[in-house]
């Protein structure tokens, strides 16, 4: 059957064939190819590095750190990293479909100014000359779209035809980097609405789990994470509203820090139910290192975002904060006799259980960390299933208007996953939404107080809490049933660092057959769950501190990941 | 006519005159006594000093800070603070009406328990040791009621009949202050709803000005600012959602910092609607001096209010930002010459002209700060009308459910200048309410811009904005027209000091006589401008820094307040 011209079928391939037509014809892969990597189960590692010569891959598997490193001392050229980068992200995207916009040209450009600059200044622009960026298909780029998978939105201004607006804004953060030296070349791949934990859009279809392609690369930020699991990125920006940048974090064995949502800049982003606030999204970082993600959230804090969003709270990076925390542990991770870390353990929200992996995950992080001389205790929050039921109700509360407004300029349907839940209702009155408010405010309350009460016994507040990220590593797709361990994170709105640290494996975890459900969607997690498929997917782990702890928790994440790779387990 | 017993009007009676009866029989005033403060035209100062006894004089007009140096060295005991200001209290309530609770035993045991600390110990209980501090009646305080004006609230927990509650709980601000040595002994009062410039309710009826009894005390904070204007207090909590705690401040001739909201703590503080968090109301602090605010407002802070409310942002005291501040003048307030301050003047909002009396205030304010080698340029936000209208929009959105949930209580009704602004109406679509969001969210973000704007010529940023409160000295009750000076800037959450100025004098402050409304509010203000009423009337200023600045704007408020000084303004 033909495809009417007009109709959004017929949009999205047009504008998907222009974004692939931006790849050079040297850089296309033959049918042949496409096969072959279809058919493999991992594309990541030695895989992937097959398609690019031996100084593409010397730069594309260095930390962020070293790349800038290099630049700033003129052992390699803006030019250089970007050119890996685009050729890395290019092949990425045509084996794993992670991409929505691609501007090399753009990133060619401004790699050609930052190097003459370079040369005529002999310094660099700031830290993170010559670095690329990738960035979610939520931020706005000059010259590029940002359709945010919805097909109504190519060639607008988030679906608007004001032309003074229409590829001429910056989204703040966007500026902020490109102050900073970045060098900007494609926006990754997200699924509709941003609120699934899955990588489904009716503009490019699906992206997969690069590590394991029976697996979706989660969600919302999900190109992101597949990009960077196959290193056509280092580094790169996502947002979290309900997991957005700790489930690809933790599905594609990367790293992510989640900050409370008034430390970046959201201004001028991309965003779905703008006029829902009570429980905000956040903008963070992604990457394939602690140290990349410390070097683009401290430069980025160090350009005092608050002096041109007011919704950013003047707090400087505290590196202070940083040290205070690194110094409770020697260089291997052995605890500091006098103040070790003492850790919560989230095993299990009592509603559904982890899978094998995750289980198994958890208690080779509290292994390690004990095995070192910190504390670990068990963690007991106030009930969860409160907390997921406020939450979910803001995200539901327009009874999907904002959604359809933008799928009604296009004609097109919502995904599967979400067809159900975003179905159009009437929005929920407004006295349930701000009765809503103060329950969600009380539990928030009742949830610090329960942090508080872990100094009763031995006057040590616990440090952070090591919890799943999801109750599967990544996830068969239409099988995410449960998103409560980001979700109620978010509604506390505190910091959370993503470490990787394992990968599942089908000769240890196995399934317990005599495993009784705890409740029907229990059941249906653990039903789900099957060693073959989930063989190699990686296992991250959230460690949660409170809200503004951004610096303290990322070092502790330092720290256990640092435990973890000196007990060999990363 | 008689009242039955369970009528509404018959419980406040009934709660009127057993507070009243908490009044030691020495304190309380003749019918003759009440009769001549009831024709006289100024209550305050020489007049109230009159009920005094010379020792207790030389207390209440004391600045906070000299009271507790003199409590700190044994110059002066807990019990002489607590009785001379409880004292000072029970006159300012007879004459004045300005107090909702009143709780001076439970104050005097307080004040025994402060003293054998101190001779015990040899040392006081913290900062604020022996300091009497007046609360507004949404602060729960252990062992009394909180009414907020509703009679329904009389002997519940905010209208709840939970014995586990009613009487047995502290506002987290009240456990921080009674940790820090504060003696707390009397609430004020308040109008109904909170959300109105004048203090009237069913329960107490009328609180009027006491600088000049023609006129309101304002609100919502207003008895707050009447009882300090009298000296029954130096210091106390207010809070500030569309101008009250700087309104009162200004129509009482007294001080007040509004931080932004996320500075002090408003866990467990009855509220109006407080399910609406867009424009969240604030804790603030009301004071007869600069020092008393610094002295609260810092002691506060320092004991990490974050750590047992979520929604505090962990911003510890700054003084340095204080002292870099400070130093932007000398002693008499004369400019350094490499930094002088940079302040904007917003003479009238375009919508409503001031009165005389404030335009004169202005002026003053302006005159003085410029002599001495300080930068005054013009204002011209965005357009204020519209962050009014969403602002207020935002205060109406549930058609007064909340309101009139508590009303429904006991069956009184609204009182007469709120009846029609919060007759019970459907609430606001959802869908509207999350637009609102979006244009007060841009209006912010345009204000920002705007005030980023002013560094385009000089390189240098407006340090702060000098404003009207209102667009008259006080308020003649029910002409209170526009509020849009003070609720305009709680939709920025900025940090603002009120300082006074000057007085209205019918012989200077003259109404022109050919002046050309701009509208049929502006005729309505203007004609309500009457020289011989306002004669006396206090005349106050804010002074506005952006969000979070609240050390950099006290310090402000200093060397404005001290340049004022020394011009023989103030």
């Amino acid at each position: 059957m033909l495809v009417p011209k007009d109709s959004w079928k017929a949009k999205a391939e047009k504008k998907t064939s222009e974004t692939l037509a931006k790849i050079a014809p040297e850089w296309r892969l033959s049918e042949i190819e496409l096969a072959k990597a279809a058919k493999q189960r991992d594309l990541t590692g030695a895989f992937f590095d097959h398609y690019l010569e031996a100084q593409e891959i010397d730069i594309i598997r260095q930390d962020a750190t070293c790349i800038v490193g290099k630049v700033q001392r003129g052992e390699l050229s803006a030019m250089e990293t970007t050119l890996a980068f685009c050729k890395a992200a290019a092949i990425a995207h045509q084996i794993n479909n992670c991409l929505h916009e691609i501007f090399f040209s753009q990133a060619i450009e401004r790699a050609k100014e930052l190097d003459e600059y370079y040369k005529e200044k002999g310094k660099t622009m700031g830290p993170l000359h010559g670095l690329p960026i990738s960035l979610k298909d939520q931020f706005h780029v000059e010259g590029n779209d940002t359709t945010m998978g919805y097909i109504g939105w190519i060639d607008t201004y988030e679906g608007r035809k004001d032309k003074e607006l229409i590829h001429k804004v910056n989204s703040q953060v966007v500026s902020e980097l490109l102050s900073l030296g970045a060098v900007l070349y494609c926006k990754t791949s997200l699924p509709q609405t941003l609120l699934l934990g899955e990588t489904v859009n009716n503009l490019i279809g699906q992206t997969l789990n690069p590590n394991n392609q029976n697996l979706s690369c989660g969600g919302s930020s999900g190109g992101e994470g597949a990009l960077q699991a196959l290193r056509g990125s280092v580094v790169g920006f996502g947002t979290d509203i309900g997991g957005s940048l700790r489930i690809p974090a933790a599905f594609n064995g990367i790293f992510s820090l989640k900050p409370t949502h008034t430390r970046l800049s959201y201004r001028d982003v991309a965003n779905v139910i703008p006029g829902e606030t009570t429980y905000a999204s956040t903008v963070g970082v992604m990457g394939t290192s602690l140290e990349a993600i410390h070097l683009v959230f401290r430069s980025i804090v160090l350009t005092q975002p608050w002096l041109r969003d007011p919704n950013v709270v003047p707090m400087p990076w505290r590196e202070d904060r940083v040290e205070e925390t690194i110094s409770r542990a020697a260089g291997d991770g052995k605890a500091n006799d006098n103040k070790p870390l003492k850790l919560g353990i989230l095993w299990t929200d009592g509603v559904v259980t982890p899978q094998p992996p995750i289980a198994r995950g958890l208690r080779l992080v509290v292994d390690a960390v004990k095995s070192v001389g910190h504390q670990v205790v068990e963690w007991k929050p106030p009930d969860q299933q409160t907390a997921k039921r406020v939450h979910l109700a803001f995200l539901k509360a327009d009874g999907g208007h904002d959604i359809h407004r933008q799928l009604d300029l296009s004609g097109e349907p919502l995904v599967a996953p979400l067809r159900e839940t975003f179905r159009l209702k009437d929005p929920m009155s407004l006295l349930t939404y701000q009765s809503l408010t103060i329950e969600g405010r009380d539990y928030e309350a009742k949830y610090s107080d329960y942090w508080n009460s872990t100094a009763d016994d031995d006057g040590q507040l616990v440090d952070a809490v090591i919890m799943p990220v999801a109750p599967h590593a990544a996830v068969i797709p239409g099988k995410f049933y449960h998103t409560a361990y980001t979700e109620v994170i978010n509604l506390m709105d505190y910091s959370v660092v993503v470490i990787p640290v394992t990968k599942a494996n089908k000769s240890i975890d196995k399934a317990d057959p005599n495993y009784t459900p705890l409740n029907d969607v229990d059941a249906k997690n653990w039903k789900a769950y099957d060693a073959e498929i989930y063989d190699g997917a990686p296992v991250g782990v959230q460690i949660v501190a409170r809200k503004f702890e951004e610096e303290k928790i990322w070092a502790i994440g330092k720290i256990v990941h640092g435990i973890l790779k000196t007990a060999g387990i990363q």
